[in-house]
């Protein structure tokens, strides 16, 4: 054990896109578990795009981090030592744990996980909050119907592998847009979606090959150029699950209300019944997590659900792997491993 | 009886908006009922903006009149002629009957009016699409909810009024956007709305005083600038009832998928959880039409609903009475009163 807890911290809020000097490393004193706590030494922290909003000083659906205060996220761990009667050393939990190697927190702030079930780390992505998204959001929203076009942006990335497939396992023909071709062929052969546009190349050509029968639910994930080219080949009745734009995560937020690109002209959305429609997992997805779960690993047990994950080792390096994140340049569920 | 029938035909495409040399009055001979069919003699015309989309040879949700078609349209008339069982002379009807002074029309294509029960030209407004287009849309995206603030615009026409007043019957504040100040003292002192705005005043000077609380539901007849002021606005959750967007209904067809002006960034709508939700109440309405006219005509006997018809005389005035109508020149309902 060592014995000071290494941890990464908002150093000052980023203008634009986060740099290195945003952030700051520090050692500070290891943690001390009162009665009733246990302390966490973290194995996989999560990094998701999301972060990139508590890093702002703008009203959210969520506090920001304070400046000097420790990035927030959720992580995987094994219990260090415990104060709390149902938690013994070398469990493994996940929590709200932040970028840092050790935290000590309430027992009952913890979800045990059984490492025999899967492994921890999908705790942070297909089986956790990433996953969960994607199946919040074709539930209540995309509600992917046999024989329907669904186009998933971002589609290697944590959330969209996970829309992509359950889309398939609904019966729905998968379409995922990606950037490059190592990405658009690991969902083509891997995740088995349907077809693969590479954004980087011709969107409206590769859009009109890919779903010749038009789009009936786009699974938003980036906003920006690939929405633009999405919309207009939108069907009747279609829907648009609004889960980011991280094409715009890095505008300053005081440009954010007056700067921002316009979207599309919304008057299609009367003619063809259009719905667009935006949600937080947080509102009611955690509530539902058993059902998901279940649903979840029946689909990875009968061999219908992949993952990929991009492991980053070593907490020095989770600010360069989130600005990447930020870039696109992850590819796969981005974690980082503790040693 | 006159041994013609008068009828306004489309002449001609309109490019951009329509003017009256892209309509012809002429004489035909009067329609003769088949077996089973009937004569009716047209009382009143309804004149809507959706009839603008008509004019088009555009891929919309229904077929474009030809050129040299009659222009289309709902109608009140009474039975001058019966070879249907179920019908006779003086019997007041609701069909599709056009810009016209007589049709002849299949018994069943016909709906029967009481004029006991409300006037018959109600059947073109607060009882008729309108109204029901109000209704299904506030009962299916809009819910509004006490104490939730409702801004509808377009709010003394025929849709408008009636989702202002049905949003107060569910408890919520209604406010009311309209053009001018005559119509903004009409939805504040005879339909009773909590607040008006006059679109041609300061916009956000006027919403930020009507709406102190944001806005939870806005009832979109008109897209453009009011778009543009409610959409930065709306409150976490809020409801966008896509219902139509008249402003832009005079862009040329062909300029409307390239050349439409752009709408709102839609970053918002995924930290807002904001719906956006088109209709066509065609799609759904009409199977529900006895439980709206039910629930309408409690309101309207308990003194809760009030409407606004805006009467133009003669079927030779309709072409101008529909350019005004497209350049909110209206002022309530507008129908066409035949003699």
């Amino acid at each position: 054990m060592p014995d000071t807890n290494p941890r990464i911290l908002l150093a000052r809020r980023p203008r634009g896109a986060p740099v290195p000097d945003d952030f700051r490393l520090e050692e500070a004193p290891l943690p001390e578990p009162a009665e009733g706590e246990v302390l966490v030494r973290h194995r996989f922290l999560s990094l998701d795009p999301y972060q990139r909003g508590r890093m702002d000083d703008a009203k959210s659906y969520a506090k920001p981090v304070p400046i000097g205060g420790v990035m927030e996220c959720q992580a995987v761990g094994q219990v260090a030592a415990s104060r709390h009667a149902e938690f013994r050393e070398g469990d493994w939990v996940l929590g709200g744990f932040g970028w840092q190697g050790f935290s000590a927190r309430p027992g009952k702030a913890l979800i045990r996980l059984d490492p025999a079930e899967a492994p921890p780390s999908t705790a942070l992505g297909v089986l956790g909050m990433p996953g969960l998204t994607a199946w919040v959001g074709l539930r209540d929203i995309g509600e992917p119907k046999e024989g329907e076009t669904v186009v998933v942006s971002a589609a290697s990335g944590a959330v969209g592998q996970v829309a992509g497939q359950l889309a398939r396992i609904a019966g729905a023909r998968a379409v995922g847009i990606a950037g490059g071709a190592a990405k658009c062929d690991f969902i083509l052969r891997e995740l088995a979606f349907d077809a693969a546009v590479d954004h980087r190349g011709d969107l409206d050509a590769q859009l009109d090959a890919a779903c010749p029968g038009g789009i009936d639910v786009y699974w938003e994930n980036v906003g920006g150029a690939v929405q633009a080219a999405v919309f207009p080949r939108l069907n009747d009745f279609g829907r648009m699950v609004m889960c980011g734009m991280i094409a715009q995560y890095n505008t300053a937020p005081g440009a954010a209300a007056a700067g921002a690109p316009p979207g599309p002209n919304l008057g299609p959305v009367v003619r063809k019944r259009l719905r667009i429609q935006g949600f937080i997992v947080g509102d009611t997805g955690w509530r539902r997590y058993r059902e998901f779960r279940a649903e979840m690993l029946g689909h990875i047990g009968a061999g219908r659900l992949r993952w990929k994950e991009d492991v980053v080792r070593g907490l020095a390096g989770a600010p360069a792997a989130f600005i990447g994140l930020l870039e696109g340049r992850n590819f796969g569920k981005l974690v980082v491993a503790l040693d």
